[in-house]
Formats: C-alpha cells, sequence, structure tokens
C-alpha cells in the first residue's frame, strides 16, 4: 500500500492525497460508508459505487465473525467476493463492539471474553486471534485490536488501558507480520492511539503508535460524548506527533462540521454510522442544512430533497414524497434517506478535496460548517 | 386508451395485445407490481422501470386516501407527480382493502363505513365519492367500487352481494361519466366480475359487466381462498362472455402458475402482492423453481441467485449472501428478494408474450408451471 500527497493546505494542516490499494485507489480525505454485517444499510453495492461514489466501506469484525462466520467468507474467498464489493474494505478489530457489550464481557491481558449478541455463546477476542479473523474476512487495511475507553474516563484506568492497548498492539505486529493474506493480494495493519482526553496519555501513546512505522495510524477513543472542543484539541495534539507522510484514519466521526473541522487538523480518512443510522429516523444531512424529515412541515413540498448536490435520490424524489414514506413506515424511506445522506458525506470529501487543491479550504470549510449544521 | 390485439394462441384463448394509455404503452399479458401507499415496496422507482421493465404500477385507494391524503395528492398533480412513477398507474377502489377492515366496517346499500387502521378514525366510502378519490389520485385505470365476497361464501349473500355490486357499478359509471380528469390526461373505468364461485352468478355478473360496455373489464373475487381448480373454471366462463375485444384484468393473482394458466384462458392483467411480500420473507420465484432463502442449505452456495434469468439482484448477488441477509434481518435482503421477484414476474410475462406470439405458447406454459413450482 501506498500513500502519496498531492497537495498541502497553507492555512491548516489539510491536505489531499491518494492510498492505493490492490483493491484501487482511494482519495483522501475520505469518509467511509459502514457496512456492518457486510452490507451498508438499505443500499445496494452498485448504488455505493455508481451514485454514492464510494471509494471504500468498513466491515465489522465482531458482526462479521458471529454472523456468517469465517467458515462461510473463508469459503466466498473473502469479504470482497462474499458481497461483491470490489474496491478496498477496512474492517475495524471488533474492540469497539465488545466493550459495549459491558454486561457480558471480560477483558484480561490475554484478550477478551464475551458472549454473543445473537445466541449468547461464549467467544474470546485476542489480538493474534483478531489478526487471523481479519485475515480470513480479507479487508486491504485491518485495524489493530485495542481497548476504547468511555467518556469521562479516569486517569489511572486510562493509563492502564492504553498501556495494555500498546501491549497488545506489539502482539498484533507480531501476528500479522508473521502471517500472509489468504487472497492474493496485500492487507495492512493500522495501529490506534488511544489515551482518553488526557495530553499526557495522548502524547505517550501517539509516540508509541509512530514509532511502529506502519503504514497508516488511527486514532480512536474520540466521538464516545465527550465536548467536540476536546476532540479537535486531542487531534491536533495527536496530529503533530503522528508522521505527516502517512493516512490518519479518525474513528468513527462524525457530523459533516466534525469531519471538515477533522480535516483542517490533517485527518484523511473517517468512518461513522451517522448518515445511514440517522438516514433511517428521517434526519438528512444537506447542502443546506438538516432536515427531520418527519416533521409536518415538510408534507407539501414537492421540491427536490437537494437540489444542490444532485444525484438520483436527491433529485428524483421531492421532501413531501421522502416524508410520506417516513410516516408510511416504508422500506423505501430508509432506502431513499441512507443513499442521500451517503451521496451527501461522499459530495462532502470531494469538495474538501477540491478546495484543499484550490488553496481555499479554510475560508470555504468556516462557510460550510456553519451552512451544514442549521437545522432546516 | 385503445387496446389492439397482436396475436391470438390457436391452442387456447391466450393473446398478446397493447392498452395504450396517455401514460404510455402496456404490452399485455403484463404484470403489474403492487404499490399500495405509492412504492412498491423495497424497490426505487428508477430499479423498476431499468430493472424490472415494469410497465404499470398499481396503488391503493384505501392507504393512499388515508396517507397521504387526497389534499396531498392534489397539490402534487396526482399519484404521478407525487411519486414520480411516469407509465401507467392502476388504482383498485379500496373495496378489497375495506371489507378486510371486518371488525371495523358496515355495509349498507350507500356505501361502506369504516374506521381508518391508522389513527381510528371513521370514513365513508359510497360508489360516487370512490370515483371522485380516483380522479384524485389520477390513475390512469380506475376500478368500480364492488364488495369482494370471502370464500366460502353463501349462496344468498354471494347473489345479494353481486346484486349490490351491480348497483354500485351504474352509481359509478354515473359519477365517473359526468366528470373529468384533474390533470389533463385520460382516465378509465374497468367494471368488476363478482358472484363467488357460483356459476349461474359469475354469468349472471359477467353479462352485466360486459353490457357496460367499458375499456376494459375486470374479474374480482377470486383467489380468496377457493382451490385453484375452481378460479380456473370460474375465469374460463366469465371469459367466455367478457368481449374478447377487451383487456380482461384478473384481480389480486398470484403465483406464476396462475399467471400462466390464467394467460391460457384469455386473461391479459394481473396484480399481486406475492412477489413483493414473499420476497420480504425470504421466499424467490426463480427460473428454477421457488427457494426459501433463509434455509441453511443457502448458505454456502456462491452461485447467482437466478443466473437464467440475468439481471442486476439476481446475478450480482449469490444465495449465500442473500441469506445471509435475512438471517442478519438486514433491509438489503428485502431490497434483493423484491427486486428480484419482480424482475422474475415480468419476465414470466414477457417470456409468455414470446411464445404466445409464436405459437408455441401452450407447449411452453405446460413445461414452464412443472418447472416454475417445484420447491429447490
Amino acid at each position: 500500500m501506498t500513500f502519496s500527497i498531492s497537495a498541502q493546505d497553507q492555512q491548516s494542516k489539510a491536505r489531499t492525497g491518494t492510498l492505493t490499494t490492490d483493491h484501487g485507489p482511494i482519495h483522501t480525505p475520505i469518509f467511509m460508508p459502514v457496512g456492518t454485517a457486510g452490507t451498508v444499510k438499505a443500499v445496494h453495492q452498485r448504488e455505493l459505487e455508481t451514485d454514492v461514489q464510494a471509494e471504500i466501506i468498513l466491515g465489522n469484525t465482531y458482526h462479521l465473525y458471529l454472523r456468517p462466520g469465517l467458515d462461510v467468507l473463508s469459503q466466498a474467498g473473502g469479504l470482497h467476493k462474499f458481497n461483491g464489493w470490489s474496491h478496498p474494505i477496512l474492517t475495524d478489530s471488533g474492540g469497539y463492539q465488545v466493550y459495549s457489550l459491558s454486561n457480558t464481557r471480560k477483558i484480561k491481558e490475554e484478550g477478551v471474553t464475551f458472549k454473543s449478541h445473537i445466541d449468547g455463546s461464549t467467544h474470546r477476542f485476542t489480538p493474534e486471534g483478531v489478526m487471523d479473523i481479519q485475515r480470513t474476512i480479507g479487508a486491504d487495511i485491518i485495524m489493530a485490536f485495542d481497548e476504547c475507553t468511555p467518556y469521562p474516563c479516569e486517569y489511572g484506568y486510562a493509563r492502564q488501558s492504553m498501556e495494555m492497548t500498546h501491549r497488545w498492539l506489539d502482539r498484533c505486529i507480531g501476528r500479522f507480520d508473521a502471517t500472509e493474506g489468504y487472497y492474493g493480494y496485500q492487507q495492512t495493519l493500522f495501529p490506534i492511539v488511544q489515551g482518553s482526553t488526557y495530553p499526557d496519555l495522548r502524547r505517550q501513546s501517539a509516540e508509541f503508535i509512530a514509532s511502529k512505522e506502519r503504514e497508516g495510524n488511527a486514532i480512536g477513543g474520540l466521538a464516545v460524548g465527550e465536548p467536540a472542543e476536546e476532540m479537535y484539541k486531542t487531534i491536533e495534539l495527536v496530529n503533530e506527533i503522528l508522521p505527516v507522510d502517512k493516512p490518519r484514519y479518525l474513528m468513527g466521526v462524525g457530523t459533516p462540521a466534525n469531519i471538515l473541522e477533522a480535516i483542517a487538523l490533517g485527518v484523511d480518512m473517517f468512518d461513522c454510522v451517522m448518515p445511514t443510522r440517522n438516514a433511517r429516523h428521517g434526519i438528512l444531512f444537506t447542502t443546506e442544512g438538516i432536515m427531520n424529515l418527519k416533521n409536518e412541515k415538510w408534507s407539501r413540498d414537492f421540491s427536490p430533497i437537494d437540489a444542490g448536490l444532485g444525484g438520483y435520490a436527491s433529485t428524483f424524489y421531492t421532501k413531501a414524497y421522502l416524508r410520506h414514506l417516513f410516516k408510511a413506515e416504508e422500506i423505501l424511506a430508509a432506502q431513499i434517506a441512507s443513499l442521500h445522506n451517503l451521496t451527501f458525506y461522499l459530495w462532502l470529501v470531494r469538495q474538501a478535496r477540491v478546495h484543499i487543491d484550490a488553496g481555499d479550504y479554510v475560508t470555504w470549510k468556516n462557510e460550510m460548517v456553519e451552512r451544514l449544521m442549521r437545522r432546516l
């Protein structure tokens, strides 16, 4: 995997670049739609490629491990073959999901024991095991097994957790480097910076992660409830340490404003369930601001969902029709809204790239952040 | 609206033809996907047009009247403008849905009083009112307000109900012919033959309906639980009376085998929720037979859903992937299965047309009925 930077903004840390994988190029900054169980909810693969213009999607190790299971994925020839997505895929480590199961999981130095949310069966994830699982899933980018601490988090716990995440990282690297992919293409491992919101821990973690000299690095443990300002400060601090010539991935972020601000701080990759989850609840992100399609006010608005965005979902269907579909609890509501929101998120990062290349990113970003977060 | 017959099969009553509406031509025999609340469930309008190759879809008067309501539909400029479907639309009369609300509706000569399933509010449908409603919805083909009797049905009730349906038809025609469409295109009214499974009543009803000399005629009250043989006998009897030069619409039918048999008996138009409803439950109709995608046996079958059918949903996705989506209760499961089943149904009637035109319809139909109803 190679990463080349095309342009560096002069007023901020924003940059454009290209991450090249065996499944094709990823233009950064990029947003990665989340395909939890091997599907980006309510969106056909053809729509992801053609309408959304996604360049890489996410899979969740925890979900894929439980269902369809490694046996099926292995026989299919990996997740790309299984779901038909021929562009790059990134898998998380399963850590975040496992920690969310707070009542049924036990964390030890060796790894984490947890119960399946599907059938209650007991499983164990270890750093080595999670590398093997992601080898089998066949993601292009594999994430290290980490602990994502909650917010707020006591200093002592945050430090101990970060230190364990670092020890786990060494075990991940050991296993990853001693193994090869099963399907004939290259995979790469991204380590994850932790340390909650404590500057000294974040600095220490970023230095540790940078010292591993992997092909890309991630920032985890943010967007878990802390104020946005605290998140931005942490990103700024961490990005001063993470190498400039490697892609930086901010995990689980966020709103359109979060993404534009983090790009200004030098982040290259994002993922979040927000565009698809909010879509299913009737919340649309548009070029004019945020709309709740369940509101009565849209019932007689026969204008396109978002004429300024363009594309099928946003211009073919009207606000009044989509509002009707939500009230009638029709599946097509989730389909249109998900397709629209993802198209919007990918448009947003494409626009960011255009403005970084043009040299006016900060001016554009400041206008957009205000406009995009308006409640319509 | 005009109807021209292109070919008449020599071994059966099957025929091909073209029904021309102001929203374009409909090639018969045709299957009409059901779009209950202004949406064919889980299928984008673009997919209906391009992948399914639907030529006409249905709307349900009962559902559309309650939600989004006539006010919204009228302001939108009718259902075509509201949902973006620019080809022909047929609306049922609401009668079938109203009678299904058996606990909350009261049938009188004047009309039917019922309570909304959404908010319990009281409404009344009369023959005149239902004509006005369908004028407002703006369907190309409008159905008469009838009573659909259950199966089995006592002779006395069936006769009285049929007689009321005939009196209602005269009121429908009176109102329809005294009014005009709101949106600048022609609408047409189809009357409906009733009479349960009693040959003398069916004959009497078919004669009454034929005497009205409308542009097309429908057969109602079938596929409500009676044996298939009884349904076929009734269709045969009715089609001997309904004019040959007018399209015949068999309401609410049916399985692939039902459709092929009814085509042989001279039916031209069909609608049924089966392809979409069964799809949502994991039941797929394919060129090789019927599959239950929830079965374990498909979990490692990485072949396309239906290579013989062709088209996006059926060849891009595999059986194993679709099975996984059903087990994981993903929305995409309903999307793929609905798109596949509708593509199959429209393929089926296109193939029927090809074989009627080629003169080998009965031979082909007999082979297909056996093959398509196999359980895979």
